[in-house]
């Protein structure tokens, strides 16, 4: 009966007789000892392998082995402070599942070499820390809005006709002889649903073919896009904050190894507490020159104004009511600030900036035909989406969290390609 | 107070005021009656405007409705048994929030038309338990694999280098500059994370640009794609049965109701128990021939033969062992049975057919590569690939479930375009 180090950790197993598959971490020889840290899918333990303690072909395949060979080891539990866990198994047996070849991957290797063998790098105890964490925070996510709130999931298309927030970020394609793009975005498909089905969210890939080489950009990235009727711009934010709020506190409570293991100071997270901060825009900027940064009234925020802005604080800040003309034609204008959009950017703590943009929708035809045509869009590519507030239509509002981000900023990572397995960027799509 | 007109009839609500929000499913004008059926999100209800009961404004906007048109109705419900559901609403106030324009909408529209409208379409009732049937079977599927089994998900690429199953059937498109593919399949990425995570699955849309026009293809379709480590092929049909099971008998337990409005019959759902059944490819071809259809050893099952061996049955099919030469590289050998891979395809029965195809894969490096080479694969294509071989390498398992093909046939609809709100196909990608 194989077991696993969790188990035997959570249980304490001390004492007992146990069978464990993993692979090697690391392994130290010592005379007549070898000593072989395994990990499994959960966790790492020490095995102390004595020669006159295991048969002749085990003590050979236990010297025999390289870091990440595979393996199953038998032997009993004992504690032992200095091992990582507390814990450390004597062998009484040993063998090789695959001795393979030498590891790659050690010490001191470049960023490039480690991205040329990501599917070998990501056994690292890091990267699977990151993996776990954010599959768990996908979940809590999911689980807020279909739990808590009633949501319904929809499959969005990826390959469409049109761009969402125009052209010159498209990759472009050929579907069977016509030009078709990448999504960038699933809200106005999103949209769709929000007259049958009411509360909707879209949960897929979104592309941008943007030339950026930033610590948060990526080519091919995973967007949460949520739209609900009847839903104003106060409910949308509130929507917001408590959707993240639940999402990084079960984290904390959950899974507070995870954390850790991924370097992040998780009495940092408990201060992310309900409501989250709010900052009118115009202030926002006055702000960012008061801080020793310099942009002007009607400029957005970039991410050396978002890091400004957000570096001391504990919890996310909502920068609300832009200037309509640098904001997506779909967001309503507010009537009680004329120039502004009913809309906000949710910038993540310490730095990392910008998670959510969501914004109120403009849901009366002529209010939306007027905004396109100030922007210079072709009314005629937006057809099936003006049928929206040609039939039937209300009041909605909607968001798009950037699943990598926000993994980025509860992780605490530098740098958001390790938020995703594969990451896509201008000069790499491979492996 | 907005309430629904699910807690209406859920609490039974009679004598109570109300008030709601909806869109105008049908509507009949008689004398000084309005009687207009709406619908939410959560049902469909009778809405019975008398004159003399409504203010003048709101009289009017009860005349001058449209079907689709978005409006408010407060009244108090009283029980009728004439009206869908059993009760309706006496109003006492009808407000349109928006009239809107005649819906293009009626009946007997051709399936083309309802193509180009689908943005609207989907409002219909029978969309709209299609959309819900599907979140449900989606989270039950996911549910599955995280809560009983303790599986973690992987966000896959979609771009990527090079294609799983053969290069025919790949979109192509321009990675900033150089050629590109959409992803057919995860299955090798996630292959990646066996050895670090030991079970994983990719919930993620795949792309095939087949020239097919059936009622079961789609150009781009989601594909849940798990990938055990240390299963033998045993192992992986259990857990393809024990995970499908689950999924409907939960369907069936918790949304009869979802089933019934796309027309399944719940009690041919109750039938579907454990195992599955069971038959070795051979003597399927047999089988085939016996019932009236014609193919030879060593052929594939098409749509037609797949049809014929399902037409009869009331829970799925194992088939088993296919030739060796006909089934992809990575599909590792049966010692026991010479010249047939340890795989299966899984088939739905009532004629629905493959809805999944899973195998053990070969793990051990130079058998991988003899059989990339039998079947003429360049060795160079699979490097990293090839490397999950080299360095600890342990026996595995997984499959391939196509989202839309299980979704037909748990709701027994005729054509998969129906199970995915905007499918993609060769002659269609709009809107």
């Amino acid at each position: 009966m194989i077991t696993n180090i969790g188990t035997i950790l959570l249980q304490k197993m001390e004492g007992k007789e146990v069978a464990l598959r993993g692979w090697v971490h690391r392994q130290r020889v010592s005379g007549n000892m070898v000593f072989t840290v395994i990990r499994d899918p959960s966790g790492i333990m020490q095995v102390a392998v004595k020669k006159d303690k295991v048969g002749e072909k085990d003590w050979k395949d236990a010297n025999d082995a390289y870091v990440e060979s595979s393996l199953t080891v038998t032997g009993v539990v004992k504690k032992d402070d200095r091992a990582p866990g507390g814990y450390e198994i004597q062998a009484t047996g040993f063998t090789l599942i695959s001795r393979g070849e030498p590891f790659p991957i050690a010490k001191d290797l470049s960023e490039e070499f480690l991205m040329d063998v990501r599917h070998l790098w990501l056994r690292s105890q890091k990267m699977t820390a990151i993996m776990k964490a954010r599959h768990f925070l996908d979940n809590y996510l999911r689980e807020y809005l279909d739990e808590k709130e009633g949501f319904y999931e929809i499959a969005p298309p990826i390959i469409t006709k049109s761009g969402c927030e125009g052209g010159s970020t498209l990759f472009e394609m050929d579907y069977f002889g016509e030009k078709a793009y990448l999504t960038q975005s699933s809200q106005m498909y999103a949209e769709v649903f929000v007259f049958a089905l009411g509360k909707v969210y879209v949960l897929a890939p979104s592309f941008r073919a943007e030339k950026s080489r930033t610590v948060r950009h990526l080519a091919e990235y995973w967007h949460l896009e949520p739209e609900m009727a009847f839903y104003d711009q106060k409910m949308n934010m509130e929507l917001q904050e408590n959707m993240v709020h639940y999402a990084v506190d079960k984290m904390v409570r959950e899974h507070p190894e995870l954390l850790e293991a991924c370097g992040r100071d998780v009495n940092d997270l408990k201060k992310v507490t309900l409501p989250f901060d709010r900052m009118d825009y115009a202030k926002a900027v006055d702000k960012v020159n008061e801080l020793g940064g310099k942009m002007e009234h009607g400029q957005d925020f970039g991410a050396d104004e978002e890091a400004i802005l957000t570096k001391t604080r504990v919890k996310p800040l909502f920068i609300h009511n832009f200037p309509s003309d640098i904001k997506a034609f779909y967001m309503k204008d507010d009537p009680a600030k004329p120039g502004t959009v009913l809309n906000a950017d949710l910038l993540a703590p310490a730095g990392h900036g910008e998670i959510i943009g969501g914004s109120e929708r403009i849901w009366h035809y002529d209010e939306l035909v007027t905004k396109m045509k100030a922007q210079k869009l072709d009314i005629k590519d937006y057809e099936w989406y003006l049928d929206l507030r040609r039939y039937g239509s209300v009041p909605h509002s909607g968001f798009g969290l950037g699943i990598e981000r926000f993994v980025k900023w509860v992780l605490n990572l530098d740098h958001i390609r390790d938020t995703i397995p594969f990451p896509r960027t201008i000069n790499r799509c491979y492996p």
